[in-house]
Parts: C-alpha cells; structure tokens; sequence
C-alpha cells in the first residue's frame, strides 16, 4: 500500500538556519523530496545572522519522521534545536478536565454549592431517588469503561495504556453529543469483577459505554451488566461499529440498486464487531450470509463450535458451504471484513459479483489494498481516514447516547440500533450518494442530531 | 439557638404589583418584619400598570421560606407567580461538567486526539507505565469516593443523595487547587466490595478521596485501600477534619499561651473524626487526652471495648478517670466535640481551666450552643459558617491533594498530616491572632497553596 505523510505522524522541528543563504527555501523542498510535507513553517526569531525557524511537517510513520529530520539537518548551514512530536505534545497532562458550571466567589457560593445548601439537595434525592436525574449530574453523564485487553490495534496493553484511548473517546462525546463522559480503566481483567465494579460505580452514570474489551469476555460482561443496571450498556466495538456497517450498507446497496433481502454477504472475523455486525444484518432483513473465522467459513458440522460460533452456525450458511473464505467470494455481492491486513487480493475481489460491494475494516491495514479492490468492486469502505467511505463508529456513538439519555433509556434495543443506522444512511441525500460517497463525515453538521432524535423516537416508541 | 437568615435558604419570588401604588416599597419590610432578609429586588417587566418584580430574599430553614411568600402574598395589590429556591437551581443538571482541552475542529484535530495518532501514545504507555502520568489525566485526577453511608449529618442516604455532595466537592478542588476531581458514588456499603471497586478503578486517578463512609467500616476500607494502592489514599472526614481541628488548636493555643504537651483536651465522640483527631492530636505531642463516647469516659476497664476503643484506651486516659463527659471537663483546658448536638451547657465550659478553647463541631446543631460558651471560654469554634473560627475541611483537602499530586506520592503519611496543619496554622500571623480569628478563610489567598507547599516538601523528605 502506498503510505501518506499523516497528520497524526506530525512533528516539529525547530532549527536554526543562516539568514542570508538559501537555506530557508531548501528546507520545504528537502522534506518533500524525502515524501514528507511540510504543514507550517514559522520564523520565531529572526537576527541579521541567523533565523530561528520551527517547521511542522506530516510524515509516513514514526521512522520517516526521524528520516525527515536527518534530510533537515543536511541541509547545508541549518543547526537542529529541539523535535516535538505534535500528537504526544497534545496529550501531555491528558486531554480531558473537570470544570464547574458555577463560579464559587465567595462564602454565599460555597453555601448553597456545599454545606449547608447541599445538604437540602441530599434530603430531596433521599425521600425521592429519580430526581437524581433531575438533581445531579447522573442525567448527562457517561462512564467509558476499559479494561484494556483489546485496545485498537494494539492488543492486550492493559488499562494505563487504554487510558488515553477513552480520554479521547469522552472528548468526543462532548464534541459530538454535548454529553460529560468519564473514562473508568479498569485493574481487572475477570469478567465477573468488571460487571461487579460497574455495576456499583452506576449510580452516578446514566450510560455504561463498554471499550476495548476483548471476545469472547465482551459479551459476557454486557450481557450480565444488561440484567444488573437500569441504565443502557453499549459496547462501541460491537454495537457501534454494527450500526455503521448497516448504514454504509444500506447506501452502498441504494447505490448499487439491490436489496439487502436479496444480496449474499461473506463475512471475515467473527469476534466482537463480527458478531454484532452479523446480528444487525440479520435484524435489518438480511438472508443470505456466510461467516469465515481463521478455520474457514462457519458451518453447523464443524466439530468444537464455541456457543458463540453455533449461534452464528445456526443463522447463517444455509446452503452448508464448507470451504475457505475466498471460495466464498465467489459471486457474492458483499464481502464485510473486521480481521486480519492482506488475507485478499484485487483478484479475489474479481470473483464476485457484478456491482460488488467490499468493506475491508481492518485497521490500520485491511484484509485487501483498497485501491487493488477499487478496480473490481463498485464501492470499497475501509476504517481509514485517509481513503474515501470510513467506518467509523464516531459517526455513532455520540447520537446514540445523546437519544439514549435524553429519552431516559433504561436499556438498548435492537430497533434502537436500527433506527440509529438509518438515520445515519438517511443524511446521504439522492443527490449526494455516489461510489465514494456512502457515508457522511464525522464533521457533518446533521448527523449526531440526526441520530439522536431516531434513537429517542425509538425509545419512546410503545415497546413491541 | 438564634437562627439567623441564610443564603442557602434563599428563595425568588417572581411577583407583579401595581405600578403606582406603595406596594413595591412595602415588599421589603414585609419579608424583613418577618425575620427575612431581602438580598435583591430586581424589576424584570415594566408598564404603565404593574411591574414585574424578582424579590430574593434569605430565610432560615424551609418553613421560614414558605412563610415569607406568605407574607408577600398578604402585601395588598401583591400576586405571585413563581417561587424558585436559589439553591436547587444551581444543583439542576448537576455542578460540573466534562471539558476537553483542546478544539477538535476538523479531521486533522480528530487524528492527533483519537485514532490513528493516539495509538503510538497508548504504545508509548504499554512501553513504560511511568509515562501515563505524563500523556494522560491520571497525573491531575483524583476521584471523591462514597457509599453514601454517612453523609453530612443525613445519615445513611445512599449513592444517589451522596452524589451533590461529591460534585459539590470535586468543584471545591478544582476552585482551590486546580485539581480534576470526579464523583464515583457505590451502590454498595460492603467493605469488601468498596474494596475492590476502588482498586480496580484506580488506574486512572493519582489520588483517591473516600467520603462520608460510616465508621467503623470506613477504617477497614481506608486501611485495606492504603496496602493495596499505589497512589495516596485520604480520608476527609477523618484526615481533612484532624488537619484542621490541629491548625486551629495550634493558634488557640497560641493565643492562650499554653503548649500542646501541658495541656488536658476532653474529647467527644469516638468515631471516624474523634479517632483520627486523637491520632493527630498525639502525634503532635498531646499528652493528656481523654476521649468520652455516648457511654462515657473510654478507660482500659471499661467492658466491651472494640478493638478501635480498645486503641484510644491504651492512649488516653493515665489517670484511668471513670466518669461522664461533664465530670470530665472540669479543670479542662480544652473541649472538641465531635459527636452530638446540645449536650453541654454554658455552665460545664464555665468548670473548665482559665482560658479554656471549646471547639463544638457537631453540625449543624454544636454540642453547646456556642453564644453560651463564649462568656465562658477564652476560643470558641464551630463547624457552622455563621459563626467565627469555622473548623471548615476546605482548608485543608484541596491542598493536601495538590501537594501530594504534584509530589507524585504513594501515600499519605502522619507527617504529610502535620505539615498541612501547620501550613494552615501558619497562614495566621502573630497580628492578626485573636479569638475570633484563629483559622484563615477558605478564601484566604495564600492557605491552598501554603498546605501544597508543606504536603510537597513533607513527602520529598527523606522517610524517616
């Protein structure tokens, strides 16, 4: 695949050049020619020797990001000062804080914020618990609950290292949603100790938003969380990433001019996002899938199925194939992968059927090159912000909660999921929809509220 | 006792009266004759006829409230429209809020805070734990921990009334010592399980503040937290309340002219305060101490002594008195009550020693009314915010945490508790000591920051 300089490789370098010679014009020129691109180049100090100068530059990958300061310091007469990397440098100290929505100037202030004032408020939540939500904090606020064994990419990288992960994430949730979010990293990895700790930190919460927990653990935890709280539990990598799938879906099938009811689906990965993406799918109408794990495609004979693959085993693959997944392929009008990097070729993506679908969501390598899929299929996503089409679960996961929490939501169903992915595919106008255009970004001024309101509709809606 | 009006018993009266008549001037000495005071009067709609007026006015508890609208009421030409409680308006939807420190703006914001940039910090953290105090909150963050079992003087109340009082609190510490504070509130008064909730969520906080837990569980759960815990772990209704307590003895006996180890300190009350009052008071060299709970003097003969009594026996008491509280404050020099309402008269501080301190910090009722102990004690101090010298935990608390963040400690020690006492003790200066002023405001501009200073030196000292 062919890498791009990315903002999130960004690096300043302040340097120091003569300020008569042509040091100043070879310096963009040399980042460049290395594959580098230089985003800002400020002179902070200037004398009649020597100009001070701090160039921001976007590389490849941390690597580059060293070459580009080796092909800097080439440069004849240019002295090396100091390298920022800009990422790290915005979340020195954390990205998140605590702030009160009242000045507390004097001692009339502290009377009514805390004692004695406070002590009324106490009593009222007392005789009557609900109006906690009315009362405190509980009705806007969202825990983001870790335990750090399956952080992005990374693995098992444990609840310190998970930390900035869900800061970022509670970011969001404010950007997007308006809504207060409090990153919990849990020193646990026993599924029954995690479900006893949320479940007694709860009562400050209106919203459990379960991160980066790894499968099969995962859906232990929200299933038994589910029954214990009466407050909604979503788990991001499942619930999130399934919503978005079916909303990209439901465009890039608008698109295409088919329908799901009629479309064959092969699937690659069957863990968290596999498993909620599969019952979404087949919650939204979807008949015709097949699920290949590492072993090949599920089918009910294969001996030692887990209860989670005899669940998939039994809803999906009706006409028992029993081969690998680029047999599969063959034909099939879509192919979902939330697995492995390069487990496909372009010519793979040639077997399938015409006007062919491919949603290859593995990050940040997916199962095959999009632009080796771009050549066969009709509309390719990936979970990347640097290719057209990404799945990203930002899209939902601020509406959701934001419908959730201000419909008072006890629970989450799964019409709840639905209506929140056909408000997202809903943004996409007629007009707008195209091969490279399935989705809305993050940044669209519509969406969040857009979901917010189908998931507090839903919610109010008189259950089935 | 007289009650006088109060701030956080202020109610808004939204009212109209004629526009012409004496109705508007009459608004204020009605309230005012009624024991009410007015604290704004503000005319939000003028016309030819009637005006419409906002009428702010104090009472002292919530019948005296009720009463005044009544008395607006009667004020002929009067009606009223709205009655608004200042106090509950500036709890609704809860005291803090979530920020994040830096715009997230377009994609480019998005791939340095969350994925892809955020992944090379998380590795960078997987790498080298030290460095989430570096690249995440955990460094500024400390979480206010409560089971709700004992809050202010409610009682057991439960998660949802503790939770004001937490945001109450954590907006206190972000006032006075800039610190990130989060209310966690458990929906369990096991020991054993607050236990485990607060390891396992201690990731992501460099401090844990446990709050209104009921004794005798509270010093298990503090004792077993402390072994257990990398990051200090302090409780205020103990610590908080010994750090003060010790300041304000520490100038009354300034003032008096005696020293610690030659006075005779009666104490009442024996539960999370007493005791780590009487720890404190040891450990900074009392010497003649003798501790009363509701059955009386504590002496070594007395039956069924809990261990914790059992502890306070074995220090106080040398001269194995076997009386009640009043026998025992005569020739005292020094009475501090933490215990129960009105259960001293002005006659027993009258038996006490020349120049006798009395301080009576049951709250919100003291254990002698403290108008009567003052024509016979030297100081007298109270927890109540109408009185002078207010034995207040804000002096303490928000300081001690910034001296032990910044300090980056693992524990709180006994010295860390001296030091902070004698930073606040300090904050007074030998001009402006007297009985009415032994104890800074928690305004005072310079005490935060004195305690974070002594706590930060106390814990970089060489352990003894």
């Amino acid at each position: 695949m062919v890498s791009v300089p990315s903002i999130s490789y960004s690096i300043t370098v302040r340097l120091e050049v003569p300020a008569g010679g042509r040091a100043v014009s070879e310096l963009t020129a040399a980042v460049e020619h290395a594959g580098g691109s230089v985003t800002a180049l400020d002179v902070t100090a200037s004398g009649h020797e020597r100009l001070r100068i701090d160039v921001t530059c976007a590389a490849t990958d941390t690597a580059h990001a060293g070459h580009l300061v080796e092909v800097l310091r080439a440069v004849p007469g240019v002295t090396i000062h100091k390298v920022s990397d800009r990422t790290f440098l915005m979340h020195l100290g954390g990205k998140i804080e605590m702030q009160s929505k009242h000045p507390i100037r004097n001692r009339d202030d502290l009377s009514m914020i805390y004692t004695p004032g406070v002590g009324r408020v106490s009593q009222a939540i007392a005789q009557n618990p609900e109006d906690a939500r009315r009362l405190t904090i509980k009705r806007n606020t969202v825990a983001v609950v870790s335990d750090g064994s399956a952080v992005l990419g990374l693995g098992n990288v444990g609840p310190y290292a998970a930390l900035p992960v869900m800061e970022g994430k509670a970011a969001l949730f404010k950007r997007f949603a308006g809504i207060d979010a409090w990153p919990i990293c849990l020193d646990t990895q026993d599924v029954d100790t995690i479900v006893e700790v949320v479940r007694a930190i709860a009562p400050g919460f209106a919203g459990i938003n379960l991160e980066d927990i790894s499968a099969p653990r995962c859906f232990e935890v929200e299933r038994k969380l589910r029954d214990l709280l009466d407050i909604p539990v979503f788990h991001d990598d499942q619930h999130g990433t399934a919503i978005v799938v079916l909303a990209a879906l439901t465009n890039a099938l608008r698109f295409v001019g088919k329908d799901l009811p009629h479309v064959r689906i092969v699937m690659s990965g069957a863990g968290a996002a596999g498993s909620a993406i599969l019952r979404l799918l087949l919650a939204a109408g979807a008949k015709d899938v097949l699920v290949a794990d590492i072993e090949g495609v599920i089918h009910a004979s294969r001996p030692g199925l887990s209860p989670d693959l005899r669940w998939i085993a039994e809803r999906t693959n009706g006409a028992d194939y029993r081969g690998d997944l680029r047999g599969a392929l063959a034909g099939a009008d879509v192919f979902i992968g939330v697995s492995a990097p390069n487990i496909l070729t372009g010519a793979d993506i040639a077997t399938m059927n015409e006007g062919s679908i491919v949603f290859a969501l593995a990050n940040p390598e997916p199962e095959v090159d999009p632009m080796e899929a771009r050549e066969h299929a009709t509309v390719v996503a990936t979970g990347r912000s640097d290719f057209p089409n990404q799945i990203n679960n930002v899209l939902a996961f601020p509406g959701v909660f934001r419908g959730l929490l201000d419909a008072q939501s006890h629970h989450v169903e799964e019409k709840t999921l639905l209506a929140a992915a056909r408000a997202i595919a809903g943004v996409v106008s007629d007009e707008e929809l195209n091969a490279n255009y399935i989705i809305p970004s993050v940044f669209h001024p519509d969406v969040h509220q857009a979901v917010a309101a189908a998931v507090r509709s839903a919610v109010q809606e008189p259950r089935e």
